[in-house]
């Protein structure tokens, strides 16, 4: 263990629960520094696919040109699939069309489409034409539906059966030499035109006799969904029926697909992150991006914070004589902001999240908006009493602490109105409200802050 | 739908791909008021629980006092298991404990676990005793892990098999009058000390003759995990290495439970949830919590950002006259601070992210505060050339440009370190960093961003 002594231990890394050790990277890493290919080999190939990749992940672009250049044959579609997006695009484009040929035939059909989904046309045709015929139409039948919906994302792999059948007719249909799926948990009924009537689960099939028509086993309840719906939604009808397989139909309601859970699992962490992103500001970008590419996925969010800081600095400019008769005003001026902003962003990120997981809709909406408006209401007067007093004991000033006080309860007032309000708007005019509300709800803050303290203290005080 | 018209419609709700629609929620309101349980009844009993549960969330609470009056015989386990925690617990007190009983006989053991961890003890011992007595041991034995453990959070149905049984045994096994889980996807083999050995999927089962041994159909991989390791960390496994279930041993190694997908992602989607609502000061906090509650959540955030703003009020206090010489620069430290502050944001929420995925480790540690630091420095350029040119064509000083450049730049620097290391260094003492972090670094570049400019002011301009 010596040798790790030198890797800050951040997570009790070789004590984890799953996943590689700190122990294993710097082996790996060794074993690259060696040119030792036995010995990559050896550390990597016990490995799980998605451990792999985490690993391709962790170690640096130089590290990594060699891991890829002495492992070469060792790449294969599954690692590729698990690989974050930025990485996966570019080590594929550093594959040759064989190389990547070889790595991909073995995959479902949902993992090539994930893989070639935004590759160039040169790529994406080598890939095709890597694929078997019949894989070949499957997978160009998936691209042709819209990015993002059911039909992208689904596998077509799935098994399915006449709803006539009967227990021993499946059992007898699955011994077959019919290709299966890999994974499935379900069997899927169809009437004579192939329309999806239902489902049985396996654990049903077995535990019945022979004789027992599949239809006398089917689940109370079937949903399907259509092909263009977003697969996020999916995703969530998934989480929040507890779903294993959702079916997945076109427009005749002919079966064309499933989505899986483990699928719609990583759809929804994928969405999560990406919203908790947006609202920072941070946009897309993963820990594995370079510098300059990070610099400029940042840019863009502080280049319109730097804009509203600025019209914030234009209202402050309005009280400049005020404030050069009593400096005490641009000291106190930071604190009504920032308290605006804070209960502002609770606000904000609250309805935020809530309209992404549709807890927020029109049968609730103005309970909540008066609910936010209240809270800002009662913690702005409790916080506007403590920083009255805090004015009046600094700067020896009531009327002081009395401004400060009222320019509190008015600023948390807007941010309750304005964090619920600018989410719900964005959502209905179509925008996305994770990505574009933080801004306005900090510019509104910090003005209605500024304004509403410097222009009573300019009434009030002078 | 005319009566529709007077509800906004937030997110199409009435067009959505599943769950409840407006239009439900209106009739049932409707119901409600006209007292008319028969149409209750009929509107409540096709849906789902989950949707159920989804309807009691979204009206207030006299309609849901009078909707539980009402409709009380209709309230079972399921739905109970589907509501928000809070909401749960409040429902759950207003039952009397027979009623109670009846509803939670049918759960299986981990939802009848989350339904009774919390409540208190009389109302708990209620619970266990409607439970026949070999299903209060199970409960009670999970009740014993330690919260937040894979045993607490176990379902303890599952199938297992001796590893020497054939395809032909598991079947008649299955078809015997055995009491088999709701739902299944696995059977976990077994060797005669009941140590798990591996898992055979039902597919596997199904698609093989009587006579192969399940020994020869097991999946190549098989991960266990303890009773006593925590089920975020299950979870976590669970995704990223794409399994349906998770077995769960003792310490001999014998298993006594799974931790099935679904849950899985659901205990994922909480975790995302609270980072996201810590991260901006919220905490607990559901959308269903009255004015009082939520008031009484986000105090305490309010009230630490409140120190920490006052904190950064001294430091301008220590600048008074300064400021007074030239009152341009009141106007212009807040551009300063709120950069330095939006900077710090970007970083700690990447940071945050990437130590609950695991993505940031020993291994990459440096590299990421390396980086952070770095676009720090890049952005901070750009904007200290952008705001200098800014200061100079506003307030017709050169000076004051470069000050407010400078000022600019280390601040952005700095948030770039603390952004990241805060979160570092707090997950390392073991305090999670989603929560406290945002104040940490927010104090940090406040104090830092006033503290530069003004400083470089006095020892510049005057």
């Amino acid at each position: 263990m010596t040798d790790d002594q030198t890797i800050p231990d951040v997570a009790d890394a070789d004590d984890e629960a799953f996943g590689i050790t700190d122990r294993v990277v710097s082996d790996v890493l060794q074993a690259i520094d060696d040119r030792n290919v036995e010995d990559i080999s050896a550390l990597l190939e016990p490995l799980h696919p998605a451990d792999i990749a985490h690993l391709i992940e962790l170690i640096d672009d130089r590290q990594r040109r060699e891991l890829l250049t002495l492992w070469k044959g060792g790449l294969d579609g599954e690692i590729l699939s698990e690989l974050d997006e930025r990485l996966r695009e570019e080590i594929i484009a550093s594959l040759a069309p064989a190389e990547l040929a070889d790595a991909v035939r073995d995959l479902d059909s949902d993992d090539v489409v994930d893989l070639v989904e935004y590759l160039d046309e040169e790529q994406q045709e080598a890939v095709l034409d890597a694929l078997d015929p019949g894989d070949r139409v499957v997978v160009e039948q998936s691209l042709s539906y819209p990015e993002e919906s059911a039909g992208r994302h689904m596998q077509v792999e799935l098994v399915r059966a006449p709803e006539h059948w009967t227990v021993g007719d499946t059992i007898d249909f699955l011994r077959s030499d019919v290709v299966l799926p890999d994974q499935f948990y379900h069997i899927i009924l169809v009437d004579p035109r192939l329309k999806a009537v239902g489902y049985v689960t396996l654990g049903r099939v077995l535990s019945h006799p022979r004789g027992t028509k599949l239809r006398d086993i089917m689940e109370d309840t079937f949903r399907t969904f259509h092909v263009e719906q977003d697969v996020e939604e999916v995703a969530q009808a998934i989480n929040h029926y507890h779903m294993i397989t959702a079916p997945v139909v076109d427009d005749d309601d002919r079966i064309v697909g499933v989505i899986t859970i483990d699928d719609a699992m990583a759809f929804l962490e994928e969405e999560a992150e990406e919203d908790l992103l947006r609202l920072a500001g941070v946009g897309e970008g993963s820990l594995s991006d370079r510098v300059i590419e990070t610099t400029k996925q940042r840019l863009p969010w502080l280049a319109v914070n730097l804009f509203t800081a600025i019209m914030a600095s234009l209202v402050i400019s309005l009280f400049e004589g005020t404030i050069s008769s009593l400096v005490a005003l641009a000291v106190l001026m930071p604190i009504v902001a920032s308290m605006g902003g804070n209960a502002g962003t609770q606000s904000l990120t609250v309805a935020v999240r809530a309209l992404a997981t549709r807890d927020l809709t029109g049968s609730n909406v103005w309970r909540v908006i008066r609910r936010e408006v209240l809270v800002g209401l009662i913690n702005g007067m409790l916080f506007a009493v403590v920083m009255g007093i805090v004015g009046v004991v600094w700067f020896g000033s009531p009327m002081l602490g009395i401004v400060i006080g009222c320019a509190m309860v008015i600023n948390m007032v807007v941010a309750g109105l304005a964090g619920t309000g600018v989410p719900i708007v964005l959502e209905r005019m179509g925008v996305d409200p994770a990505l574009a509300s933080g801004a306005f709800v900090t510019t509104v803050t910090d003005i209605v802050g500024f304004f509403a303290f410097l222009g009573l203290a300019a009434i009030w005080l002078l």
